[in-house]
């Protein structure tokens, strides 16, 4: 089976949350957008929909006769597939539910930048940016590490189950996100979250994963992106 | 099986749309934190965790020995149990994926009275809330409801599989919501969208539905929740 992957060619942005599951399970995919033509091939998917679905926004993906969209449903869908979930039906429901979570972190971390509206650039939003930007360093930050933190307190090496799962790659992907927009601010959490730094650092040595992250599939973390680093955001 | 519902009690907030799939389902399910010593089991279950999982936030549902958190993920995960879902993979996955789309889309309702910080009251984010709701208003709500009406016109009377599910339950709540918060933008919608405001209309009309909303079980919109009826947010 060879997945397809659509989304925005430039940046790693939530289709990040899916290259690496598919990357982490060795999967046969394409990146498709990131193809000669494949930005043809995704506006045409939205515009006139693709099997049982028309997709909202990147990413969404084709397994075949099967489409899903959504991060966290496209990641639960391959994870199940691809030997990245747990097997019992709470374990699933579990990692689906932290997988969600981390989605939700992922949306305030993007209103950060962009508090009042996607549809202009950061400059025209500066002001309400840095009082969005000290609630979420100062409350949604904590709250947010501070509830993967206790998760994996309560479960042990990974956030669900037994082995590393796709639940675990968003983790991965969050903390790496979080400590390029937020370096400060995450400087200062480290102490509070060993048990989550020490996973993040897990993942990344996977060998597929390690692989991955020195190739040049995974794009740099750039200010085009979701996790985004303005100093004003983050003051030392 | 009797299901029991964790969410605050004195709105509906994201609870109202796991409330619908039980009721039009017919289920067996207790309200935990509307009941007499409900909150403090609620606030137990948030600090020391339930079953597998330890919830970031209300909602969250025990179905026995299952726990399942993420209001579109409790609401798959009743409507595959109880009849409100696709049977194929296809439908299945295109239900979860609308149902997500819909979270979203709930999530930026919220950020129109709380673009800054949930940690305060509108009223100390006033002027941000003006921008972000005009933006809503021009850009999202269209986008987003447009893309419902675009999703039926693809698919027919309800907006997955051949009849109504969780899916379709959500798009009415939404509609619902946001013709209370925003009856202005919706009534200049209202020509653009005529399969979506007939789809809440068939919704209202199902018998358990319609029973649900006649009786105390529904509480009614408020500006303590998601949806909020601020005049400035929505000129005429």
């Amino acid at each position: 089976m060879r997945y397809e992957l659509y989304y925005w060619p430039g940046i790693q942005g939530r289709g990040e949350f899916v290259r690496l599951v598919l990357e982490d399970a060795g999967a046969d995919y394409v990146d498709v957008a990131r193809e000669r033509g494949g930005m043809a091939k995704m506006t045409r998917a939205l515009d006139a929909g693709l099997g049982a679905l028309l997709p909202f926004a990147p990413p969404f993906l084709r397994a075949g006769a099967l489409v899903v969209a959504q991060t966290a449903n496209i990641t639960r869908f391959l994870g199940e597939r691809l030997g990245l979930a747990p097997r019992s039906e709470a374990g699933r429901l579990a990692a689906a539910t932290i997988a969600l979570t981390i989605a939700d972190l992922v949306a305030e971390v993007h209103d950060t930048h962009h508090p009042t509206t996607v549809e202009e650039a950061y400059e025209t939003q500066r002001p309400a940016a840095r009082a969005r930007a000290a609630a979420f360093r100062e409350h949604r930050l904590p709250k947010f590490t501070g509830w993967l933190e206790d998760t994996l307190a309560r479960n042990g090496d990974v956030l669900v189950g037994r082995s590393v799962g796709y639940a675990d790659l968003a983790a991965f992907q969050v903390v790496e996100g979080l400590a390029y927009a937020f370096p400060n601010a995450m400087k200062r959490r480290a102490l509070r979250i060993p048990k989550l730094l020490a996973l993040r650092d897990r993942i990344a040595a996977r060998p597929r994963v390690a692989a991955y992250l020195a190739s040049p599939r995974r794009l740099p973390f750039n200010d085009s992106d979701i996790f985004r680093r303005y100093p004003e955001l983050d003051p030392a």
